[in-house]
C-alpha cells in the first residue's frame, strides 16, 4: 500500500493494462483505447443472464458466457458474446464470474470449484418465497465453492431494469461479501453499468438481500385492509341512515347523495378513527410498563406489530383527511347545491322573508372551517417529515418534536446514579 | 492484500473462525452455526448501555458488560449478558469495546488504558449543551486511552431507537475515526444492528457528531418566530380595522369574520412580506459588493445569517400562501356566504332589478384568481426542489434555474485573463 | 495493515504529526492544537482558485497558491495564503495539489510533471459544452502528468457554493480516480470542507462528472415544450369556439371567460393527452416485440427516447390535472358565478317557477366530481413514488405495482427450461 506513493498510477482491477504513454486529446483512436476492460464471465443462459450480458457489452466489457449447451445458447446471445462451455468460461481470463443459475441447480456448479479458486463469484439468484429460514443462496454457493470469493449482488434488479437502465426505478444495487476487495470490485462493476452500489456489509446480509425483491409493501397490508374495512362499514351505515331511512319513512328520494355526500361523511370519520389507532398502542404500551414497573419486558406480538404500524396508519389518516378536504371544497360545485340555493331564494320571496341570518349557525361553520384547515396544515407537516429524505435529515430530538408520541414521552430514563454502576 | 487472491475466503473481523467445511442447505444446525459472532464489550450500566446490550444480543453478538458494581448491575441486564468488572470486560476477548460512560466520568477509565491497548474503543457519549468550544468527548477519550483506536459512533441514536430499531426515524449512524480499519469494523457492526452507517471521516468530525443530537431546528427558530410575529401584527390590525371600527362607528356586528375572513386577510400579507424578506438580503449584499467593489469582504453577521435563512423564509412564505389558497377556496362553504347570496337575491326582487352584472368587477376577480393559482403553482415547484432528495439530484445550474436569486446573479466571475496568473 | 493493531493510533494523511501526549480537556491551547492540518496547494489564480483557497483556510488547512505571476496574484488572495510560483507550490510540502487551471492551458503544466510525481493531483476543471466526444479533462491531465495520482473532484460545485458552503443546494462532491488511496484522501478533504463526498469509481467516470454541471434538465426539455405546445393549441381552439364564435354569430360578449374558464377547459384536455402519451409508447414497443417475435431487437431511437420520457410526461400530466382541480374548486369564487346565480333566482321569481331540479344533471355532476377527486388521488400516489427518496426505497416489485406499464407487463420471461442451457 505504501508502495503506491511512488508509482504514478494505481492499478484498477477492472481495467486492463492501461498504457501510460501520453495521448493527445485529438488522438483519433482515443475513444476506443479508453474501452479495453477486463472480460467478465456469465454462467447461465436464462433471461437474466442475457440481460446481464447485454448490459455488460453496452458498458464496454468483453463477455464470456458459460452454458451447458453452448451451441444452442449461442443463438440467444448477441454475436459479440463469446459463448462457450461452463468450464471454459469459469477457467478463462475473466476474474469476475456472475452466476446466473437458479439455486436448485447450484449442485451442477460443483465441478467448477477448482476453476473458480480465488475468483470473484457473484451470486445473482433469488428465492421463490419469503421467510425461508434456511441459509441464503449465497451461503450455499459459498459452501459449494469454498475457495471462491463469493459476493451477493444484482439480485434486487429486474431483467428489464438491467437491460434498459434504471431510468425511473431505484438505481441501487445492494452488494455484500465477506471479502472487502471482492466487494469493491463488484461495486465498481455496478458503477460502470450505471447503478449506485450500496455496501451492505458481510455475507450475513445475503439473507436480507434475497428477501428484498419479494417484499410487496408488507408493512402497508394490514393498515390498508383495516382502513378499507372501516371505510366500508361507515359508508354502509351512512347509506342506511341518510338514504334508505328517509326513503322508507318519508318517501324522500335522496339517492343523489351516494357519490359525494356519503363519501364525504365517511372520510373524516375514518381519518379520525385511524388517528386514534396511531396513539392508542402507545397508551397501551405505557400502561403495561407502569403495571409491570419495568421497561424491559417485551410487548405482546400484537402490540409490537401495532406499534410498528403507526407510521402507516398516520399516513392513511392524512390521506383520508386530505380527500375529505377536497370533497368538502368541491361541495358548492355540485348542481344539487345550486338548485338548493335557487329554490331557497324563491321560497324566501314567496314567504315574504326579507333577510335570513342565524348567528349561531354562521359562527359554528366559520369555526369548523378554520379549525379543519389548521388541522390539515398540521397533518401536512407530519406527512412531509415522513418522507425518507426529510426524516433522515432530522435528529432524534427534532423527529420527536414534530411527531410526538405518548409512548416515547413515557420512555423515561432511569435515575442517573445507575449510570455509574 | 495480494495474498487474498489465493486464500479462498477473506477473514471478517466481526465473524469468529468460520469453518470452511461445506454445509448443506438442509443442515439442521445451520441457523445456529451462522450466528457465532465475536463478543462485544460494553462499559457502563446506564439506560444507553442496557439498550446497546439488548440490541447486540438481538443481532447475535455475545455481550460482556463491564460495571463498577457487577453484582448490582447484573440484575439490570438480561440473563444472557455476562456482567463482570470493567477490568474484566476491557481485558477480555472482545476486540470492540463500547464506552457508555458520561464524559464527566472518563477519568475513571484511566486504569483501563493498558487493557484497551490496540482495541477498537467506541465513544457513544453526548454533551449537555450546544456550542461548547472545548475538545470533543472523543478527543478527550483518545487522550486518556492513547493506545486505543477511538471511534465516535452511535451517539446520534436514542436509547429508544436502539432498543426498538429505527422504524420511523433516521436509520443513519454517523461514524468517525482516525483509523480506517477501526471505522470499517464499527460501520459493519452498525449494519448488523440494522442501521445505515455514514462515514464522517476523521475524528475531527467528532465535535460535529456531538453537536448533532442537541440541534432543535436551529435554522428554523428565527424565521418561525418572525413570521408568527408578523402574522400577529397583521391580524390585530385587520381586527381593529374590519371588526372594531365598524362596530364602534356604525354599530355593525361583524365579529363572525374573526375565524375565517380575518385569518384569510392576514395570510397573503404575511406570505408576501416573507417573500420580500427572501429577496431583500441578496439586494443588500449586492449593494455592499458594489459599494466596496469587492466580493471578498465578509458580510456583517446579521446579513450573513439573513442570507442563510432565505430557504426557511421561502418555505414559510409558501406555507402561508398555501393556507391562503385553501381558506379562499373554503369561502363559499360558509353559512355567511349563503345567507349573503340569498338576501341579495331577495333584495333584487324587491327592488325590481332584473339582472346584475359589473364587467369591471367580473374581470378583476377572474384575473385575480388566475394569477393567484399560477403563483401558487410556481411556489409549489420551488418547494418541491427544496426537498433534500430532489435538490441533491439537481446540479448547480439546474438549482439556480429553478431558484433564482438576485444575489447569485450578481456573483459574477472576474475577467477571465486573471485565471492564468 | 496488520501492523495497525499494535500501534495505538492510525496515521491520517490529512493530519500532521499529531502528538500522542495526553491533553486535558481544559488545556487552553487545545483549539489551536487541533487545527494543524497538512498544507494544500492550489494552482491557478482565477475565481474558482480563490474560492477554493478561502474555503480551505476556513477549514483550517494552510494554503499554498502557485501562480505564474505571484506578485500580481498575491493581492487577490487573503493574507494568510502563501502565494508563490507554480514550481514552488507543486514542489513544496503539500501532498494534495488542486489544479484550478482551464483545460486549454493544461500544456503549461508539463514542466511540473517531475515536481508532482507521486502527489495527489485534483482536476477541478470543467468543459465548455456538452457531448464532447474526446477524452475527459482528467484523462488529458493524467497523460500530461503520468507519475501523478490524478483525482477528478469539486468540478460539480460552483464558486459561490465553495465560498459560502452548500447551504441550500446539493452537498454532494463527486470524486473519481484510478487510485483508491488518492480518492480516499480527496473524499476526506471534501468532508472537512463540509461537503458529502460521493464515490464515482475509477477515472473512467470523469467524462460523466464533467458533463454533470452542463446539464440543464435535458430529460425535461422535450416533454415541457410538447405540453406547452399542446396547451397553446387547445387554448386557441377553445378561444375560437367559446368566445369568438358566439361573439360573431350571436354578438354575445363572453370575453370574461379568457382568464379562468378557457384555461380550465385547456388543462384537463392536455392532462389526458399527456397521460395517453405515457402509455402509448409501451403499446408500440409491445407491437414491435410481437411483430418481430423477439425482445432483443433494439427500438428505433425515437421510440427509445419516448419510452425514457414517460416519467416526465406523467409528472406533467399530474401537474396539469392538479391545476385543473384548483381552477375548478375556484369557480364558485368568481363574481360571474355569483351574478349568474342571482340573475337565475330573479328570473325564476319572474317566471313564477317554484322549484327547479333536474335529476340527470344532478347525478352527472355528482359522479363527475367524485371520479375526478379519486383520479387525482391516484395521480398523487404516482407522483409521490416518483420522488427520488421514495422510489429508492421501493423494490422492483413494489415500483411496478404502483406504476404499472403495459410495456413492462409484456416483458415476459422466456420458457424456464432455457434457463438451464
Amino acid at each position: 500500500m505504501t508502495g503506491h506513493a511512488d508509482s504514478g498510477r494505481c492499478e484498477s482491477p477492472l481495467l486492463g493494462n492501461r498504457s501510460l504513454a501520453p495521448i493527445s486529446p485529438q488522438h483519433p483512436g482515443w475513444a476506443e483505447r479508453r474501452e479495453p476492460r477486463r472480460p467478465v464471465a456469465v454462467l447461465g443462459g436464462g433471461d437474466f443472464a442475457r440481460s446481464l450480458a447485454g448490459r455488460l457489452l453496452t458498458a464496454g466489457h468483453p463477455v464470456v458466457v458459460g452454458s451447458r449447451l453452448p451451441s444452442a445458447a449461442a443463438a440467444l446471445f448477441p454475436p459479440q458474446v463469446d459463448v462457450t462451455t461452463r468450464e471454459g468460461a469459469a477457467g478463462g481470463a475473466a476474474r469476475l464470474v456472475l452466476v446466473a443459475v437458479p439455486r436448485d441447480h447450484f449442485n451442477t456448479l460443483v465441478p467448477l470449484a477448482e476453476a473458480l479458486r480465488g475468483k470473484v463469484v457473484v451470486d445473482v439468484s433469488n428465492r421463490d418465497r419469503r421467510g425461508d429460514p434456511g441459509p441464503s443462496n449465497a451461503h450455499v454457493l459459498a459452501d459449494i465453492l469454498p475457495e471462491a470469493r463469493v459476493v451477493k449482488a444484482f439480485n434486487t434488479l429486474s431483467a428489464w431494469s438491467l437491460q434498459h437502465g434504471p431510468r425511473d426505478a431505484s438505481r441501487h444495487v445492494h452488494v455484500c461479501s465477506d471479502c472487502m476487495e471482492a466487494k469493491a470490485e463488484v461495486m465498481q462493476l455496478a458503477r460502470t453499468l450505471g447503478f449506485t452500489p450500496v455496501d451492505m456489509g458481510s455475507l450475513l446480509s445475503a439473507h436480507e438481500l434475497e428477501e428484498m425483491p419479494l417484499r410487496l409493501f408488507p408493512e402497508w397490508r394490514m393498515p390498508v385492509l383495516l382502513s378499507l374495512g372501516l371505510a366500508t362499514g361507515v359508508y354502509i351505515y351512512a347509506f342506511l341512515r341518510d338514504v334508505i331511512h328517509p326513503f322508507i319513512v318519508k318517501q324522500r328520494n335522496e339517492f343523489y347523495r351516494i357519490p359525494v355526500e356519503l363519501v364525504n361523511k365517511t372520510l373524516p370519520v375514518v381519518a379520525l378513527m385511524l388517528l386514534s389507532l396511531v396513539y392508542l398502542p402507545g397508551v397501551l404500551a405505557a400502561v403495561q410498563q407502569l403495571r409491570y414497573r419495568t421497561k424491559r419486558r417485551r410487548f405482546a406480538p400484537w402490540l409490537d406489530s401495532w406499534l410498528h404500524a403507526r407510521k402507516q396508519l398516520g399516513l392513511l389518516s392524512f390521506f383520508f383527511a386530505a380527500l375529505h378536504a377536497i370533497y368538502t371544497l368541491a361541495l358548492p360545485l355540485r348542481r344539487s347545491y345550486r338548485y338548493g340555493l335557487l329554490n331557497e331564494a324563491v321560497h324566501m320571496v314567496h314567504k315574504r322573508i326579507d333577510t335570513t341570518w342565524n348567528d349561531e349557525i354562521v359562527w359554528r361553520m366559520e369555526i369548523y372551517i378554520s379549525l379543519g384547515i389548521m388541522a390539515l396544515g398540521l397533518l401536512v407537516l407530519l406527512a412531509i417529515t415522513s418522507l425518507p429524505s426529510v426524516s433522515a435529515a432530522l435528529n432524534w430530538r427534532e423527529f420527536t418534536f414534530i411527531q410526538p408520541s405518548p409512548f416515547r414521552r413515557l420512555f423515561l430514563p432511569l435515575p442517573s446514579h445507575l449510570e455509574l454502576l
